[in-house]
């Protein structure tokens, strides 16, 4: 795209996240309008090129394309519901972050108000937005997506389209999110077993960073596999097995002095299986627990 | 070594991590002594050159190494008790999975007998037993490693000391396996997320790669060296923060039928952090209430 025919785009909401988006845009050469409910934010900004809105409604009117990223879809859908008359035919892109319903309720929300709708989540820090390798995820109108695909990958480089569902990005945001919080948590529970004893958290590191780079990986790559068939074999690492182990890890921690409460889920999950009568079956089985609860 | 002065080895315990370890001495020209309380599991070993002794005394008797790996150590004891008076001088290489305190218990026991003692754990499956990268790690008679070193890589090239608590290993282990049972899970449960909306897991998994190497191994690598030095300041990822992201995380999982038992503990870890007043730090602050259990 050549500078002349950049689309001009809105950012409401400029935070650590939406003053990131909005300096992307300005860095790229778009036409960039600004809107903050704390006026001082846009200043930089302003200063970088980007246009000022006296209030959302003038923000809105600004651009074609909308940028929302402020603190949660509550606060989103107190801003755009003033202005909604004036939405039909703008193309909302949601960056704020919330729950796939959230996402789903607002994507129809903009629907009735004649906007189209994109629900997408930055996977990344504020500084590495802009980045060719940050990652983006978005669910919603698909033919938005393409159509508007140059100027959405002006914030990552790996911004990727994952379905029609607009709450699809906020579910794989929690999924990921899910991830961090469980494996970090139990590493800080290898910390502790091994400061236990004054060994520091340094010389656990490259025996865990070995650990999940070789044995981890794999094992969830593994896993993945296994879910998609349904099939749950194994020769080496049964339920039962491991079942047998999340006592041992529970009671060496206590023991330790660590608390263990994040393996006690884990030792209810295995153990339902084994009751279950699939204690020979794989680890990645346990999803049939998981996924088990009451929609 | 020169295969003349390979040193004699025992291995008493010949189920599928036993025989493995006997399996690399034979290849790797040791003499070696086999024993198993099924007797029937000696023979393919027995074929590729190893002696069978009639039973444990023999086994004993043997070498001046003795590798022990059976079911736990409460197995371990009662093999070697009956025979206590004929260990003095003896190398006992115990690779049998446990507790911390059960390792130290029996290095206790074997130091009573007068034998030299260390506690190993295997940290891979039976067919990586005797590659150069293959990792074991080691505690106790720090001088015994040193001096057998050579015999003990046969194993796996990559065994280590990490201490002369005979429970460090054991707790090393712990560690570990706690980062693969708390990742696998997080990893289901995402994989039970996007599934909810006949995702499959191998449409989550390139990301939750791409995730886990770029943004979960950096954390965690981060907050080991935050857990060092104490200090835990953030600008980015506040306790508070995630705080809030937790119970979004479980009433998203429920919405989707997702069982959310394993987010549970990181929340309330996270609360009361948050009601301690630490909520600004960063999220490795956490360690602070996982290790304030009762020792
Ligand atoms: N920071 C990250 O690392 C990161 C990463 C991924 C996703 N996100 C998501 O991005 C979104 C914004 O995060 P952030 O980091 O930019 O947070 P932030 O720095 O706290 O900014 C919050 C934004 O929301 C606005 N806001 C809050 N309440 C408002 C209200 N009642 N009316 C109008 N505006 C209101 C704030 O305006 P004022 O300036 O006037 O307070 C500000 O623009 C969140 O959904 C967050 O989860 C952030
Ligand atoms: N397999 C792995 O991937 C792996 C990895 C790391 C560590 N380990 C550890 O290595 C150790 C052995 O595991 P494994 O995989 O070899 O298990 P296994 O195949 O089930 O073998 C168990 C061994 O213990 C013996 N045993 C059990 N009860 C006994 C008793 N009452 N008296 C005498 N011998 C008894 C068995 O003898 P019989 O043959 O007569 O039953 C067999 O030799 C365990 O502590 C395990 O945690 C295993």
């Amino acid at each position: 795209m050549s500078g002349d025919n950049r689309a001009p785009v809105t950012v409401i909401g400029l935070g650590m996240m939406g003053a990131a988006l909005a300096g992307a845009y300005l860095k790229a050469g778009h036409p960039t309008t600004v809107w903050n409910r704390s006026a001082a934010k846009a200043a930089p900004l302003v200063e970088q090129g980007a246009r000022r809105a006296t209030d959302v409604a003038e923000a809105v009117a600004a651009s074609g394309i909308v940028v929302v990223c402020v603190f949660d879809y509550t606060v989103a859908r107190s801003l755009l519901d003033p202005v909604r008359d004036s939405l039909a035919g703008k193309v909302i892109v949601n960056l704020t972050s919330g729950l796939p319903d959230e996402a789903r309720e607002t994507a129809a929300w903009a629907g009735d108000a004649g906007a189209r709708y994109l629900d997408g989540y930055v996977m990344t820090v504020p500084p590495a937005v802009g980045l060719p390798q940050t990652l983006l995820f978005y669910g919603g109108d698909k033919e938005i997506f393409d159509a508007h695909e140059e100027t959405l990958k002006v914030l990552g480089g790996n911004s990727v389209h994952l379905g029609t569902d607009p709450g699809i990005a906020a579910l794989y945001d929690l999924a990921l999110l899910g991830i961090l919080w469980s494996t970090l948590t139990s590493a800080l529970h290898g910390f502790a077993l091994v400061g236990s004893e004054n060994v520091p958290a340094a010389a656990l590191m490259p025996f865990a960073e070995a650990w999940i780079t070789h044995v981890v990986l794999p094992t969830v790559r593994g896993a993945a596999q296994q879910v998609d068939a349904g099939h749950y074999a194994t020769d080496i690492s049964t339920v039962e097995l491991n079942a047998m182990g999340l006592p041992k890890m529970i009671k060496a921690s206590e023991a330790q002095g660590v608390r263990a409460d994040l393996m006690v889920p884990i030792k209810d999950f295995l153990e339902k299986r084994v009751a279950d009568g699939h204690g020979a079956d794989a680890l990645a089985s346990l999803i049939e627990v998981i996924r088990d609860g009451d929609r």
